[in-house]
């Protein structure tokens, strides 16, 4: 039976990327597509699985990466104990996305979703954060909604923004003793095995539905909208903590590159531009505003 | 004795820090400097030293950091046991630099010497890096050379060499099963002590005399050179694989974070402006070139 949940899964994650790619393509028509088939070998040599990784470059959009693979195979024993579950055989499933517009008014956003097995356990992961760098308070709230919405009826809003809120966040750079987040939330939750597989799988495929209504209105009312160059100089500084994050504390960057993953396809999330200045501090009145919203803050 | 040696190196420290900043100040004229006198506490939240960070930002030198500290004080034990020597109690002092020139024909460099005591072991570590974006290649012989005359008195230059071209390499980042380095190398030792102190002392003070004739003449030569777009977009692109190692790999970014380090100085190493291309692939020859030559070889 689990194999069959695998199969699924592995479908619906190839249909949610096929929906999104078609979602960017709806809103920038000349958006630069490369798509790359590839395969992996695991830690023993063997063919292991691989993945389908979309690459785009453009306009309006100026990077994004939406990637879905299906690994399978040996591990390195050490990645093998840190995981629940026994032996050194994976099988992991996901989607994994990241979209990083060039207007400083329209956020940047993440989301991924999983399913891995590891000898005798299996578990879901997943979830979507917005990383906004202009105060469209509305903006944040409506992609907070969404995601409450689509998490209703499994009752889990709560519990996942907490872990997001928990968990995207820069460990290294507090203010005042409380450290930074790397956006503004949203809903993540990981090693999610209720004991009920159908119960289970439901949810997980449920709630991957509310990425593209939580966040494509947001880019498509803001993609045209005047911004100054002080507006870009704090989105590109934001994009280095992103970069930070991502390189120093990001589980799934790390589980990408333990289980021999594909480097270009893992390192997508990564911004095309982005600054580091020393004890970078804005000046203008909006971009301090948004430095306050960097930390747990209930937008429902 | 070992007192001694403890302070003497906190000076050489601190004279070498004075010396690179006049040579910055030479090299351009109109560098802003910002310099930070700032303190730590140690992991018991007893005070437990701090240090000089001296942050560049310019035209000529985009931006650079000379920066000295003297650490000590408890530790944490979790990372005390990965540490040789006893006990939770910590003493480090040390020069770190990072200059990110803004023009692509001029090399990024980096240096760092320290010297460090816990509990009843004590050992000095180092060195210096060249990251060049353009094919000069008498520049890599240059510093090459420098340094392996600086090294010369201490038969220590074979050995550095090879351990700085196993180092500084993006161990995620392979060509056809081997790693690419961040640049073209330069000297690096680490957990040196050869049983006799006042030897040590000086092999660590007289090969870091090195780091000013090694780079300075060339960034001299090179700082008003003609560039391209092209070359600026691959200085900018292997900027980014700068970030990626210093981010993943570096253990001075990784130690200054386990001992409660102040990140901007920490972070301090990475570059003003960078950027990640999904498969990056330079056109022009000139680069091409380049990409051959982030590998181990022999440069004198």
């Amino acid at each position: 039976m689990l194999t069959e949940y695998k199969s699924r899964f592995h479908e619906h994650v190839k249909h949610l990327q096929e929906q999104i790619t078609q979602e960017l393509l709806r809103l920038d028509p000349d958006l630069k597509m490369t798509e790359d088939i590839w395969q992996r070998n695991d830690h023993a040599g063997q063919p292991g699985g691989g993945g389908i990784t979309r690459a785009f470059e453009g306009a309006i959009i100026e990077n994004a990466g939406v990637n879905t693979s299906l690994v399978f195979g040996k591990i390195d024993p050490k990645f093998s104990a840190q995981l629940p579950g026994q032996g050194d055989e994976l099988w992991a499933a996901g989607i994994s996305l990241i979209i990083h517009p060039r207007n400083p008014r329209v956020p940047t956003t993440h989301a991924n979703f999983r399913m891995i097995q590891h000898g005798d356990k299996y578990w879901f992961g997943g979830g979507a954060d917005l990383t906004p760098f202009y105060p469209h308070e509305e903006d944040f709230v409506h992609f907070h909604q969404t995601w409450k919405k689509f998490c209703e009826p499994f009752e889990c809003y709560e519990k996942m923004k907490k872990t997001c809120d928990d968990y995207f966040t820069n460990l290294h750079r507090t203010i005042d003793g409380v450290a930074e987040m790397r956006g503004i939330g949203g809903t993540f939750f990981d090693h999610y095995n209720s004991g009920n597989l159908e119960n289970d799988f439901q949810l997980v495929t449920e709630i991957s539905k509310a990425f593209i209504p939580s966040y494509f209105p947001i880019a498509a009312k803001r993609w045209n909208e005047e911004y100054t160059a002080a507006d870009e100089d704090f989105q590109l500084h934001r994009r280095g903590r992103y970069v930070e994050f991502n390189l120093l504390h990001d589980r799934g960057t790390l589980f990408g590159l333990k289980t021999n993953g594909r480097i270009d396809s893992i390192l997508i999330s990564l911004p095309a531009r982005c600054k580091f200045t020393y004890r970078y501090q804005p000046k203008e009145a909006a971009h301090l505003k948004m430095l306050t919203y960097y930390f747990p803050k209930d937008w429902v």
